[in-house]
C-alpha cells in the first residue's frame, strides 16, 4: 500500500492530529471535546453506532457494531488526549500542524496515541467497506483522560460493565523494540505520582540580609531529592522494594538477546554521555521490570532573566514512581511520604500531595488470542514477534483486567525515536500503513475463532 | 515634623516609587530611564546642576552644587533601580502604586533604595531652600544598575575619577537593627553569583519509556546542590573558607549584647519554624561575618498545572555566595566551578555561568566623618548608635574605596520588617522624616569640619 493510494487515510490522521486535546490543561477543554466529537463522526460515517458519553471529566467515545451471540467480542482501547506540547521552542514545526518528512509524520500525539489508534479505526473502516459483516462483535472505547491517569474511566467501566463485556482487548499504545521488529508486550509498569512542597520562611527573604540563618527551601528540597537514590542508583526509601517480584530466568535470558536493548543502541536513543542503570541490572531489566523514582519537574525562586538575590519561601518537585508487580501505588506513596517527613531538614515544613496512580500489569502470553496476534504480527512484518514488557504505564489496562476479567494484548507500533511526550514527536508512516493491515488481519483471524 | 506639613516631600517619594525601574528586565528599560530623568528634573529644580550620564547600561544621575576649595566634599550614593516585583500575587496592593497604612508606605523600592535615597535628596532641598549656601561641596551619584551588580559603574568612576574626588561618601542602603535604634554599619558582605546548568539527554524523555537508565538532570542538580553544605551547615566546597578573616573579640562581644539579634526576634522576622545557623556561630555572626551559599532559583521540567511524565533534558539553579573579608569573588567562583565539575554525576554534563560579583567591605570606624555621623545619629534618634556589619552586599562601596580611596559611611534606615526584595516591601514614614532631618544634620556638621 503506498502513500498516494491511501491519501484519505492520511488525511484522517492529519485531521485528528490538528486538535490540541491536552487533557491536563483546562484551557484546552473545548479542543479536547472537539477531538472526541470528530471520532464520533468518523465512526458513524464508517457504519458503527457511536456517541460521546459524559464522565466527570473529558467524555469517552464508544462505537460499536450490531452484536451477535456466538461471536468473539473484541474491545479496542485508545485515547484521544495528548500530553502538553511545551517546551514549544524546541519543536521544528507547529505541534498541532502535522508535517511529513521522509517516513515520519511530526505532531504532538502522532504516536501517542492518535496515530496508533487510527490504525485500528481505519482497519475497521476497510473491513466494513460496502456494508460488509465483520464477523465479530467490535467495540471501540476511546477515552480523553489517559495522559492524566484516566481518573474517571474506572467509574465509567463500572457503569457500563455489562455492555463492555468482551473476550479480549486490543491496545496499541506501546513500542516496537526496533523498526521492523514486531513486538508483543505482556507487562507494563505501574505509576504513582505526587508533588513535594517544601515551605520555609513566611515570605521571600533578601538573601544578603537573611542568608546564613534560615534553611533555604530549595536547599532542603535538593537534600530530600538527592536522598532518594544511593550511589548504586537503588532507591533508598524504606521498604520501596518490599513487594517487587523477582525477574524470571527466561525473561532475563530472552531480553539479553534483543540486540536493540544493548547499551550503545539505547544510549544513542536517549542522547546521553552514558547510561546510568541500577547496579546489578541490565538496561532492559531497568526499563521493563525495575521500579523508578523520577523528578518530572522542579521549581522555586527566581527563574527569569538575570538574577534576583532572594531566598524563596518555598520550592516544589513533581515526582513519579514507576512500579512493577507486585508493588501497590497507595503503599508506595505512603512510604514516600513517610520518607520525606522523616528526613525533612530543620527549619522547613513539607507537604506531599498525591497525584494519579496506576497498578503494574502482567498478561497471559499463552492465550488463544495472544497466539493469533503473534501469528498476525509475523505475517505482516515477516519476523517472529519478541515478547517484552514495557517501561511505561497504562493504568487502565490493569483496571480492565480487574473489572472486566480480560487481558489486554499490547501491539506496539511506536518506534524508539518517536519522541513521545517530548518536542518533535513523530509516527512512522510505514508503521501507520502496516498497522492498518495488521489490525485488519487480527480482526479477521478473531472472526474465525468461534 | 508631621505628615500633613510634609505632603510635598511625601508626594515626591510617591512619584519616584511609581516608576517600575526594574534594571534586570529589559522590558522595563524605558521605565528605568524615565525614573532617572525624574531625578534629574528634581535636582535641577532644587538648584543643583544635574544630568543623566550614559553608560553601556542604564545611565547615572549626577547632581552637584558649585564646588569651592577648602570645603569638605561629600558624595552621596544611591540607586534608582529596583528588584523585580514578582511573585505579584503575593502583594496586597500594586507594587508600583504606593499605599500608606499606618506608619508604612508599601511599594517596590520603598526602602531599597528610593525611600532612603530621597531622605538625602529632600535634606539637600531643605538646606538649599531660598538659595542658601550648603557650606560643603556636594555631589549626588545615583545609579540605575545596583540590583544587577553595578556592571558599568566601575568604568564610570574611572572616567570621572577627578570630578568624583571627595572626602567621604554617605550611603543609606542598609538597615537599623530595630526601630528607633540608630545603626552605623562598617562592613558589608561581598557577593559572587553564578548559574549552574545540568544537561542530560539530548531531548526530553518519557519517564516511563526511559526511566531507569538515564541520570535525570534534576536529580543530578539536586545532588550537586545538596552537596554544598554539611550537616553543621558549613559549606563543603574545597577551600571556601581559606581566606575568611576571623571575627574580632570586640565584635563577637558587642554583637552578643544587641537584643534584637537574639534568635527569637530573628525567627519572628523571617517566619521560620526555627533558625538554621552555621555550627559554632551566633545568628548575628552568621548574618554579618560568615559567608553563605544560597540557591536563589531552581528550575527544570514541567512546572505547570497537573503532571507531565517526563525526564527533562536539563535543569538549572541560580546561585549566589555572600563573601566576607578577605574572600575574593573570582577565587570563590573558581572553587565553586571546580567543585561542581569534580562532583558532577555520571551521565550529565554541567556548565557554570558566572554572574555579577562584588567584594566584601570594612570601613574605618574611627575617622572624623564617622564620629560626626555617630553624633548626628544620637541627636536625631536619642540613643547611641550601634556598630554592626551588614549581611547584604553593595559591591560599589568596595569599588569606591579602591578607585577613590574613600570610605563610605552606611547610615541604615531600613527596618527589619521592610521586606526588601520580597512582596509587600515597605518603608517606615517615621524613618523617612527622621532620615531627612538626619541627613540635614550630618551635612551641616560636615560644613563645620574645615
Amino acid at each position: 500500500m503506498n502513500q498516494v493510494a491511501s491519501s484519505s487515510q492520511l488525511d484522517d490522521l492529519c485531521a485528528i492530529l490538528r486538535f490540541p486535546s491536552i487533557s491536563t490543561d483546562s484551557r484546552h477543554n473545548a479542543d479536547t471535546l472537539a477531538c472526541g466529537q470528530w471520532l464520533v463522526n468518523k465512526f458513524n460515517a464508517m457504519g458503527l453506532q457511536a456517541e460521546l458519553r459524559p464522565t466527570d471529566g473529558h467524555p469517552v467515545v464508544i462505537a460499536k457494531n450490531n452484536y451477535q451471540t456466538g461471536r468473539t467480542t473484541v474491545l479496542i482501547y485508545g485515547h484521544y488526549d495528548v500530553q502538553p506540547a511545551d517546551p514549544l521552542e524546541l519543536w521544528h514545526s507547529q505541534p498541532f500542524e502535522p508535517r511529513i518528512e521522509g517516513d515520519k509524520l511530526y505532531a504532538r500525539g502522532a504516536t501517542d496515541n492518535k496515530g496508533q489508534l487510527m490504525c485500528h479505526v481505519l482497519a475497521a473502516e476497510q473491513l466494513l467497506a460496502g456494508g460488509a459483516d465483520l464477523g465479530i462483535n467490535l467495540c471501540f472505547l476511546i477515552e480523553g483522560e489517559e495522559e492524566i491517569g484516566s481518573p474517571n474511566l474506572g467509574a465509567f467501566i463500572d457503569r457500563y460493565r455489562d455492555e463492555l463485556s468482551c473476550d479480549v482487548i486490543l491496545v496499541s499504545d506501546t513500542g516496537m523494540v526496533a523498526a521492523g521488529q514486531p513486538t508483543l508486550s505482556y507487562g507494563l509498569r505501574g505509576i504513582a505520582c505526587g508533588e513535594l512542597l517544601v515551605k520555609g520562611p513566611a515570605s521571600d527573604l533578601h538573601s544578603g540580609v537573611y542568608g546564613g540563618i534560615v534553611m533555604n527551601p530549595a536547599r532542603a528540597l535538593s537534600q530530600l531529592l538527592a536522598g532518594m537514590h544511593d550511589a548504586g542508583n537503588h532507591i533508598r526509601i524504606d521498604g520501596f522494594y518490599e513487594h517487587v517480584r523477582p525477574l524470571e530466568n527466561w525473561e532475563r535470558e530472552s531480553w539479553a538477546k534483543i540486540a536493540c536493548c544493548d547499551n550503545a543502541e539505547l544510549q544513542q536513543q536517549v542522547g546521553c554521555s552514558e547510561l546510568v542503570c541500577e547496579q546489578d541490572y541490565s538496561a532492559a531489566e531497568c526499563l521493563w521490570a525495575r521500579p523508578t523514582a523520577e523528578i518530572n519537574g522542579i521549581g522555586g525562586g527566581y527563574q527569569g532573566e538575570g538574577s534576583k538575590t532572594v531566598i524563596a519561601s518555598q520550592a516544589m518537585a513533581k515526582l513519579s514512581f514507576r512500579l512493577v508487580p507486585d508493588q501497590q501505588p497507595a503503599d508506595i506513596l505512603d512510604k514516600v511520604e513517610k520518607h520525606f517527613k522523616k528526613y525533612a531538614p530543620q527549619g522547613v515544613s513539607i507537604e506531599f500531595v498525591r497525584g494519579h496512580d496506576g497498578q503494574p500489569y502482567l498478561a497471559d502470553i499463552n492465550s488463544k488470542y495472544a497466539q493469533e496476534v503473534k501469528q498476525a504480527l509475523q505475517e505482516e512484518f515477516g519476523r517472529e514477534a519478541v515478547l517484552i514488557r514495557e517501561g511505561g504505564s497504562i493504568p487502565i489496562i490493569t483496571t480492565f483486567q480487574q473489572k472486566l476479567g480480560v487481558d489486554s494484548l499490547l501491539i506496539g507500533l511506536a518506534l524508539p525515536d518517536c519522541r513521545i511526550h517530548a518536542p518533535n514527536e513523530n509516527f512512522s508512516l510505514t508503521n501507520f500503513y502496516k498497522g492498518i493491515a495488521l489490525s485488519a488481519n487480527i480482526l479477521t483471524k478473531f472472526a474465525k475463532l468461534h
